[in-house]
């Protein structure tokens, strides 16, 4: 059937083709089938979406995407449209539906095919799915992961030991890779560090260095800082690193799961593809991070070395204490000031140093710079060569290395809750920490967030302040302090344990 | 946050709203999340959609159908727009992914946010998959049917007795239904029969009945044209009976599977709804039908049979013939043709006549009509009693009662397959069958599809003609018959069992 292009002007995440319902019985089409669009010599493959009102009969809509296209369809251009049969890789979700093992080379086409938009957001759920209710073995991982990096950008090293360092994630105010990647590249060690923005959360790694430098690196400056300063801390998701990950991830999102085998490959096809030779895996375990118990972690953490081993890549796997944030400052640009000034004076918060020295101290002990890895980094850290090496970085990505944390600006609306008895926190929402933050503007406000004055175990008295919400607009603020009043994120108890909301909204 | 109305002409399946990305950043809203649509004291709920290029910021981009929205959105209204968490019935779906046994209160919660579009695409896919993967007990399936019919129309008739019948489906060429409701009417029961249209059949029952009279039937037309002429045939897309049903069966149809407790609700749900008291589920068993196995039709038969128990009807199950084709004749207008065929003459296809007494038959006898239910079906069927109710159900739906089978259009574009071989016919292939005939414009064309001249089992000579496809356009003849010649959907095989393709394209 020969149809003209009408382009319509409109860019949608997942687009597709648009036919007109009487072209598509036709040729016997329905939602979610597949089409063949051929314009002069070449072609491509697109899923079709049927619609009234815009598409004339005769008409093929064609959006600003259009997926896995290597043609060009100008305005008004007559295309040949055939249906095609699904991909192949739709029977290999299938058949891990149906619970069978899947071989490498299914594998590699599912990922090849996600990678370029050929599957709907429907069989991409179905294996989304099928990952999260079938068991699916190490050689599965192993060769899913072996396909996200294969079907994506990679980067070797000449020279020098490249070690890298990844949080399984969930716990808020995190910003631990802000301390650890100067303290590496300071100690002679390479850490092109990769990280992502935050989906679900107040700020992620890529956020919160954002508000000091640019984190929009690609591939090759990603290298040419490592291999300079040392070090970097960029946006994975500016590069072209193992692709296929970005879109399962946002198939997951609607449903808050992360398939075991999916946050294994995902993480190890990251580091896998920058290069790196010795990893430590940050687990945080506890009530409201992403693992609930030890035990869920150390069998995480042992599928981690193996999926390592396979891999060619030393992996040490670090169960941290998850159950309350980081430090104490929550969104993008109250935890780069946290960070900074933990940098600059090497004192608290406690919860930030001694993860950063610990995390640091395992890759130096791994690539053998050090016996006690732990001491060498505290060193590095007090000496203030760790501060020293993060300015470079900061000045190698474009920002003013002589920035001081007392420089960066915060949120100026802000809201203090106090509580409103006496007695000790007895528990930090993780999951409403995060929720407030998100109301008050993170992370798209950098100023917003939530600094805690208290954390777990504290004594506080009626009166005694217990966090402060930042925002820049006044309606955020309004919004976030009336979730915080609805659901509180921090909980006093005295001797009465239930009290609810504990707190007073002054 | 305050946004002018944009409306964007265009009307698709799943619809949306449409963000600028930067409004979207500004209230934390990623693709999937929810959105509250203010317009002075009405509100509705919709899904978020993050486009560029139509949209700009300070607009909200909205598409013809927008779910579950109570209000009229006019071009150029401002309307309040606020982020909302996502619905309570998400969580029941993770629950069952989990593996958990959800509650009625749960199913009830999923199949009404169904109906009103408040899951997406991925939400339903996981329903879907958590159906398909998980264990769902007899009480889930009760509740999930009664949920289904709860949210649609329903019918009740004051007198008479109502019976139905249904097929799971899976069989080319059944065109039963068009033998059996006149048969039941004119021996004195009830039969309001819903059907579907072919998803990816080559003819639905509502598809064929179309030829002969409008199937596009109000709920209250159904209830009047059963009362006063004993059957209809109407197709159930045009009411509003259990219509969670169809959004599921779209979900469904990407991965070409279906859960078993939703072919048992989507059955049940319809059967009920109408009012009935006596179904026959017709289960046909056997390779390129849905049911592969006799220990499978048993496993399904007893499990309609236990779920119509609960649910006050009265349930007998038939494992049908399902290896081949019901009848010769595939495609809308040529089963039309044949099954007024088989009333008018009320001999062959001896399969078509033997099916429809057989289920007509246990109909009688469970409505307690006859104790030889086959022969009083027989009976009505060769006195011509079940031609003159079908002219008159015919008529009531707005046909002319006088054609004559001989009178129904055909395509005029024909091409006749021959055998090249001595032998038998070892094999029809349903699947090839379907296929064959869709591409042939089946059921769009109707006067497209095939009629077998050869069944399994019989034998041929070199040059005997096999099968005849039929189409209204010449090149989805040609299309169809690359495809026949490519896989053949009749296998004729000598002693000599393997050769392929075993017969020649003339």
């Amino acid at each position: 059937m020969k149809l003209k292009v009408k382009i319509i002007p409109i860019k949608l995440e997942h687009s597709s083709i648009i036919m007109n319902p009487d072209d598509a019985a036709e040729l016997g089409l329905i939602v979610g089938d597949r089409l063949k669009v051929t314009y002069g010599r070449r072609y491509c493959i697109a899923d079709v979406q049927i619609a009234t009102g815009l598409i004339e009969k005769g008409e093929l809509g064609v959006c600003t995407t259009v997926g896995p296209c290597e043609v060009e369809l100008p305005e008004g251009a007559e295309v040949e449209v055939t249906p095609v049969a699904k991909p192949s890789s739709v029977d290999y979700i299938r058949k891990k539906l149906e619970g069978e093992k899947l071989s490498k080379e299914e594998l590699y086409a599912i990922i090849r095919d996600i990678v370029v938009n050929m599957l709907n957001e429907v069989e991409l759920s179905a294996f989304v799915m099928a990952n999260y209710l079938r068991d699916v073995d190490l050689d599965e991982v192993e060769w899913m992961t072996r396909a996200m990096i294969d079907t994506g950008e990679t980067l070797t090293f000449e020279k020098g030991i490249v070690v890298d360092k990844h949080s399984v994630g969930g716990v808020p105010g995190d910003k631990t890779s802000l301390l650890v990647v100067p303290i590496i590249a300071a100690g002679g060690l390479l850490i092109p560090k990769t990280a992502s923005r935050a989906i679900t959360s107040a700020s992620g790694t890529a956020d919160t260095m954002e508000v000091l430098a640019n984190v929009s690196l690609s591939v090759d400056e990603i290298k040419e800082i490592t291999e300079r300063v040392g070090g970097v801390i960029a946006w994975g998701g500016a590069t072209n690193i193992a692709p296929a990950d970005d879109k399962i991830i946002r198939v997951e999102y609607p449903l808050a799961i992360i398939p075991k085998p999916h946050l294994l490959s995902s993480v190890m096809a990251k580091k896998g593809a920058l290069g790196a030779k010795h990893v430590v895996i940050d687990i945080p375990v506890g009530e409201g991070s992403r693992i609930a118990t030890s035990e869920d972690g150390r069998g995480l953490a042992n599928d981690f070395s193996e999926l390592g081993r396979r891999l060619g890549l030393n992996v040490s796997c670090v169960l941290t204490y998850g159950s309350q944030p980081v430090g104490r400052a929550i969104g993008p640009a109250l935890e780069a000031r946290e960070a900074l000034s933990a940098l600059e004076s090497a004192k608290g918060p406690k919860t930030l140093i001694e993860k950063s020295i610990g995390i640091a101290g395992v890759l130096f002990e791994m690539a053998g710079k050090a016996t006690r890895g732990a001491d060498y980094a505290r060193q590095i850290l007090e000496s203030g060569k760790a501060l020293e090496k993060f300015r470079e970085i900061i000045e190698a990505q474009g920002g003013n290395p002589d920035v001081k944390s007392d420089d960066i600006a915060v949120g100026d609306r802000t809201y203090t809750v106090t509580s409103n008895i006496d007695g000790a926190i007895s528990r930090l929402d993780n999951v409403m920490i995060k929720k407030v933050a998100r109301a008050a503007g993170a992370p798209k406000d950098k100023g917003a967030g939530i600094m805690l004055h208290k954390k777990g175990g504290q004594h506080v008295k009626v009166g005694d302040p217990l966090f402060t919400i930042y925002a820049e607009k006044e309606w955020k603020l309004d919004r976030a302090v009336e979730l915080a009043m609805r659901e509180p994120p921090v909980v006093v108890s005295g001797m009465i344990l239930e009290r609810w909301p504990s707190y007073k909204i002054i």
